[in-house]
């Protein structure tokens, strides 16, 4: 893939990432991702600060092309507010999210356990970039693979807010779901957002550890999909742990269900994704603790698990890969 | 101009400035700008880390393609390393150098005096910032200008590091030049620059504000040229002061002399410049308390000190412009 980007390019992402930061600490995001027309007052009235200052933010975000005016004193997101969003969601994540690895690079290669205790991230810097970058229509095969199957019941392991479930909920009528998530803020705002979405009958939502699986697979007993994205990598230096979860989930699927792991390689090498890859993978290792598995490894991991026929189908996400298996 | 970015260019823009901020905090840019191939061992010395946890980001710089291989055990920069820092510079600008703006909006927007005392940028990261931006390769315009008038002696008035200066004094073995800044610690690296540079006998260092031109114009006198970037919005709102120094700029000008000034205009409205412009006119005008004067404005200073058929030509930096006028 030849590279596309410009100066220009940098300085917008960089300035749309800055103005969205923003947007979010002024808790005025929600408001305006309902898509609806909304006034300066109005999300004065959000942010909790005087009108006129939010007119002044507000006019920063028109000249910037993130809203435009619909109306007199009414404004709107731009048609690629979503992408924006997303696009920034990287930028977050790796300036913000990972701040203090980024800035204590030395105290982590003189004592990598003792710089993990002093420097932590933010968990909601990281669950807000992540969020952005994850947002699921920018990732179709998930998605597709599980619509593919026709679940009547569907298990998402680290869930977060449930986006992905929310959303399948809502193409399939008939079908139920269960998010689990050992943050009890995800829990919440993932029933929250399934009843808004008008999918909170279908919806159980468990606050528990993934690693809980394995000891207690009751959350994904009868699933006809069990989908986990970014939380097996978590649990690869516990010990047995990965493969006594992996294991659970497939005796309880139903027969022919499908096992969905969203998950990254490490160093990834196309052109495409090896500089996001090389970032994600060198603070995993080296910031985090965590060895992410090889491609073959994966696979392995399935096979050992007692599925066949894994597969494993290339990532939007640089360096994430899906990993397929049927019972 | 069509909107040319992807996903992957956020990514990838984001993990490469990512990289690069972690290689700064480890103070090894240094050395690795130089072009020559160094090793691992090498940059652990400089980084005072050891050797091994050096080996792994040497690594991860490759995986990267910010590093290549050159031998053995040496590697030295991508072809594109000074295109990756210039670029990323847009994002530590936008995102590191002005994250207490950025954390802090509401208080900004409801007390904007009292906020700007308790969040205050970092001297460190504004400089570094600026510097990766401000490469003056990228920003042919003033260079370009300055060569044309065959200087003899140039001032460049908030000269930094004296980047620009050094550039040209080494294009113009004949012609001297004084670098004025406020701050010692640029001071210092411009004259230790201008040595390595083999140009430290032609390069007078003044450690002044630029304000202190309207009562005493001595650093600028018998210029050919006088040079001004981003400094002259700094003193927009002092009274009569921008006026002065300005007089006093064209009075210490030799005949047939160039007044070149290198700033911004507010909220540029191009498709190419407004998403950064949005954010630098923004940041300055509710967070720094600087009105940037729009284009219009630039020139009628120039008429009011006594110049006349002043200029304006755009500038790659989104928002900014090269304002000349002749004596």
């Amino acid at each position: 893939m030849s590279r596309v980007s410009s100066p220009e390019t940098a300085a917008d992402l960089a300035a749309v990432a800055a103005l969205l930061e923003m947007a979010d600490r002024l808790n005025i995001l929600p408001l305006l991702e309902r898509g609806e027309p909304v006034t300066a007052a109005e999300l004065a009235v959000a942010a909790e600060v005087p009108e006129e200052g939010m007119s002044g933010f507000v006019s920063a975000l028109v000249a910037a092309a993130l809203l435009v005016p619909a109306g007199v004193k009414d404004f709107r997101i731009a048609d690629d507010f979503a992408d924006r969003i997303h696009e920034s969601g990287y930028l977050t994540w790796s300036l913000r999210a990972n701040q203090p690895y980024l800035q204590n690079p030395a105290a982590f290669l003189r004592d990598p356990a003792g710089a993990a205790e002093q420097f932590q991230r933010n968990g909601r810097e990281v669950a807000v970039s992540s969020r952005w970058i994850g947002s699921q229509s920018f990732y179709p095969a998930a998605t597709e693979t599980i619509l593919d199957a026709r679940p009547k019941r569907i298990a998402d392991l680290g869930a977060g807010a449930a986006g992905l479930l929310i959303d399948l909920l809502g193409r399939l009528p008939e079908c139920t779901g269960v998010a689990l998530d050992m943050s009890a803020g995800a829990c919440q705002e993932a029933a929250r957002a399934a009843l808004a979405a008008g999918v909170g009958d279908r919806l159980d939502v468990v606050e528990r550890p993934i690693q809980s699986i394995a000891d207690d697979p009751t959350p994904v007993a009868g699933a006809d999909v069990i989908h986990a994205g970014f939380v097996f990598h978590d649990i690869v230096k516990e010990g047995d742990v990965f493969d006594r979860v992996l294991r659970q989930c497939r005796e309880a699927l139903r027969p022919g269900g499908i096992m969905a792991i969203t998950d990254a390689v490490p160093f990834a090498a196309a052109e495409r994704e090896r500089r996001f890859s090389a970032l994600f993978s060198y603070l995993h290792a080296g910031f985090m603790d965590v060895a992410l598995p090889p491609e073959e490894d994966w696979l392995d991991r399935f096979r050992q698990a007692g599925f066949d026929q894994a597969r494993c189908v290339p990532h939007r996400f640089p360096g994430g890969r899906l990993f397929i298996a049927a019972k």
